[in-house]
């Protein structure tokens, strides 16, 4: 899901910066004559990748920012010569909002609440009519400003700078999404077929971790938390 | 503005093409292990141009039609391979519309009419959710079932294609195209500051077709025609 | 030997494509105006990827099929945008036979027998004068319909489908392929010279492997079995 | 039909490189580790930058020789960087037959004989077992050793250089050279319809030009020439 | 020799931002985690497009200013992604003087003297260590502070600015120079021989144009006024 | 560090490679019409690849050299098709150094001494002016005649060939540098500073290798060995 949130990103940073949407008014990969817009990822994960291959093939200028040096050198090796890989610190995000047309939030930390990279201060930093996608909004969104919207109402402004913050983004291209998500489950489907589910999930870690409920009892703590259940280990 | 509106069309198409936009619910490029969408452009003119250039960098498959085979060839040379330059007759056209999850319509004849390239009945080769973007829509679109909207209503459906047939498409992105007009108007200006209004008038081809109004009289009978004012010839 | 298995597979089927070699008479990349052939290719390992790169060069349009979500990731970082990355179930398998004009079986399990990929059934679905590139045919190729040829007499039709399953093709490039081969074997050369044979038997598993017949004894027990041999452990 | 002769010429290049097929036994992109085949192209026109491109996406080392300078910027403005476009002198092309495992003769002057641009000498100084592909053998090809040959027995070997002669190329690709014809001849047919054919060949240059027979009567010399009847002048 | 200074221009700028050399002390293409150094090339024409394509490959970013909007698209259809074709105004100039690293003068109107692009005061809007290239010193320079200088002692700092103004550049790489020279001018040669001297001068504009001195008399009015000679009309 | 000097040496090679500078008078990425330079790039490592992908980039022609093949592999799935992936083996650097215009020493062999490549006996192989940049010289050297330099007096010849052995050739790059070094060793400093040195002492494996004196007392062998110094363990 990771990489289709991450390249439907770009397509919605396109959508918002248009005028009508309250953008810019900007076209990301300008025309002959006129430069195109200035994208900043920020993240270097599946998420951050794929937005950046995206915006790329749009022609506009791209940086993507992570700490870690080895995702950047890879980056750098098998990304078109319009991505810069740079290493996130607080002074460059600060400099790229200034540059940024089109923001995309891509922290996605496992198990973890993304980090803020960004505060409400730093929103002065950008230009009015910018745009904000964060697609971190599931862990709760890498910018002090976002807070969940859906499909029907994707968007708010924050002292000029427009945020676009739905949850499940890959829901609005279902049909690519699940296929994408067949092809990462039905591995899964076939060994707890030819396994039998017992035997999966005492043999299998990866069965037994994805077990929410087993013979009517939740197994999965945070689950039976959240909802309210007793929880009944495996 | 050609170019503007030929690379708007394909992040128009991208975001119709969403399942909350009435699209088929896929992702221009897809993803690794789904495949991306085919986009049909019909004319390779500097709209088809631009529109085929932004879709290959989306990873979509492209195919872009034209008659003229030198232009064609050209097209083969500087397009990255995901760009089929195929000769445009009424089989290809056909079953391109098959294959198409998003039709480009960019044929523009200078003063005339766009001709007609799919019938109604042509659409029903195409998918249920697929998306035309008419392009030429300003002189009359390419397709029998095109019909002007604006930015406020851009779309309807017709057979469960869905239609975006927006006039003065730039005006979205008006800071990209007010740039890229000044870029083209700005050498006329410098011209007929530095000549003045009646030698250039006199002497330059370029300037006097462009008079529409000197002195008060309407000097372009078209405009003339159309608002119903007396045609006065310069 | 893969690589160079790979990337012979596609000068192949361009040479059996042709007319007077029994194929459909079409040109791998097209020209401008005329559209290139589809190519699909069943495994996306070191035979796969290297085929889909040469194919890609030839401009024409390739699909590269795997079951690995990761290697389907990595081979959208670094193929060409003419190479689509896709999840290889039995519906895709039969939707690209139908688009293909060649077809590269390239599934090698290491010590396994190929799977078979395609049934005789399957051929029907495919267009007359069509090619199929068994690569996998040391292993028992991923053809039902599939049985060894050789250099000299290269090729059967089947159902219209013609079948081209030269076992050992890298030798008609031996040139190419012996010095392949040194670069891999050389290291092992060097190491056993400096080891001794003796101690590089006992300390070194990959040459113990990679021992076939030691002091007249055969020490390897397929190779004893295939040839009516005593087989005598190291 | 150029397009189709140059895509074409490497890929017989390839399979006649092949030991079998009495070649030098090499792979033309070569494999990581072994270098790919040089190969150079002897004309920049249609057939050899459409040859160029199919050789460098195969990953050889290619180099086109033209005495047009526009024509070289041209092309080393759109091809790939594994294709050197080089000023054709006599000292070059010496250099060239040298280095080269396969040499595409392309020199198309419209109208008139090709030049000779290699003599049986230089041949010697050629690898044994390289080939030669001479595309101009309709116009009489543009090496001194070059004699016309068939689909049926295409080669043969001149000081262990082996050549291939082939009159008609595009006719082993009959499918792709049929449509490729047709998207150029259409527009005539279309004209001649729309126009009548009197009409036509009076009012229309490019009809007059084309016409062979009218009314029963041979209207081009050359071709009354060549098969001996009456030259009757339209 | 345009092609050469263009190419040669950028290796030149890379090597005088060097810290020992005076220069900013940044490696024109970063590295994977540092943001690469911001090249602005005035002029879009050979000179320009040279550059640029050369300051691509070193993985920098890039823009290309021109007026002419026909030179921006062709410039934009054919240049790697990390070039931006932009209009060249007023405005355009001073943001990328503050933006650039290097700056490139390639401005070459034929037999003009190049018009200044940039003040003395502009230089203040770069940053100290920033490297000026003025390729168009044989025309005057495109900057209000050039002066010619020698390959013997190549740069001056001007307000922190290092300017590097060497007249006849390509001298340095004689060689490529040499051949690059003999390519343009042997037609022409071979012409005067094939057709004697005195027919030549008659009959083809190009030798006439360029006969500077004839039967010992000069026949070039700028050649004989900037020499002092006797000026004898052909 | 290695990333920058990989970069930095085909820029010093451009340079040296002109004629005030001693090298044979001639540009990287030739001319249309004139061929490139070769390059050769032994050993395929970070130093390698960085330098093999900016001489890409420049158009030249370019070989990079390993005996590793996994990494020949990845080298030919990710650089550009100029750059041709070979095996390292005796007779292959003699064929290259024969070919080359440049040359690059690039074996970093962790915690050994380089080993030499190429005696005083190959350089005869090499063409006159032709220039050799030895990264590996902090590490003794690739080159039986590498011998250290410094930014101020950089080169020295050898049989006409020139030699460019900077230590800490990142050094004329202060800029970028600084940035690179900072980018990897910030984490180290993040994590000393939140555990606290004595912790970072015993618990981190990485912290403790690192630590050269601590308390006052030489904690690190080769430096206390080097310096003169009684060592301490830690």
């Amino acid at each position: 899901m990771s990489e289709v949130a991450g390249r439907m990103s770009i397509q919605e940073g396109a959508k918002y910066l248009e005028r009508p949407q309250m953008g810019r008014g900007i076209l990301l990969g300008g025309v002959p004559g006129v430069a195109p817009a200035h994208i900043t990822i920020l993240g270097g994960g599946v998420v951050g990748a794929n937005a950046a291959r995206i915006a790329a093939g749009f022609q506009a200028d791209v940086a993507i920012l992570d700490v870690n040096m080895d995702r950047l050198r890879y980056l750098d090796d098998v990304m078109p010569p319009n991505v810069n890989a740079l290493f996130s610190d607080r002074h460059t995000i600060r400099e790229e909002l200034r540059l940024a047309d089109l923001v995309i939030g891509s922290i996605l930390i496992r198990g973890a609440k993304a980090p803020h990279l960004a505060s409400r201060e730093d929103l002065r930093l950008m230009k009015p009519g910018s745009v904000i996608i964060d697609v971190a909004i599931d862990q709760g969104g890498c910018f002090e400003t976002s807070r969940p919207t859906t499909h029907k109402d994707p968007t708010y402004m924050v002292d000029d700078v427009l945020h676009y913050c739905v949850t499940n983004m890959p829901g609005a291209v279902g049909r690519t999404s699940t296929f994408a998500l067949c092809n990462v489950t039905l591995p899964w489907v076939l060994r707890i077929v030819s396994m039998g589910l017992e035997r999966g999930l005492n043999e299998c870690e990866g069965i037994r971790t994805a077990a929410n409920i087993v013979a009517g009892k939740v197994t999965n703590r945070p689950v039976a938390d959240t909802f309210g259940f007793d929880y009944a280990p495996l």
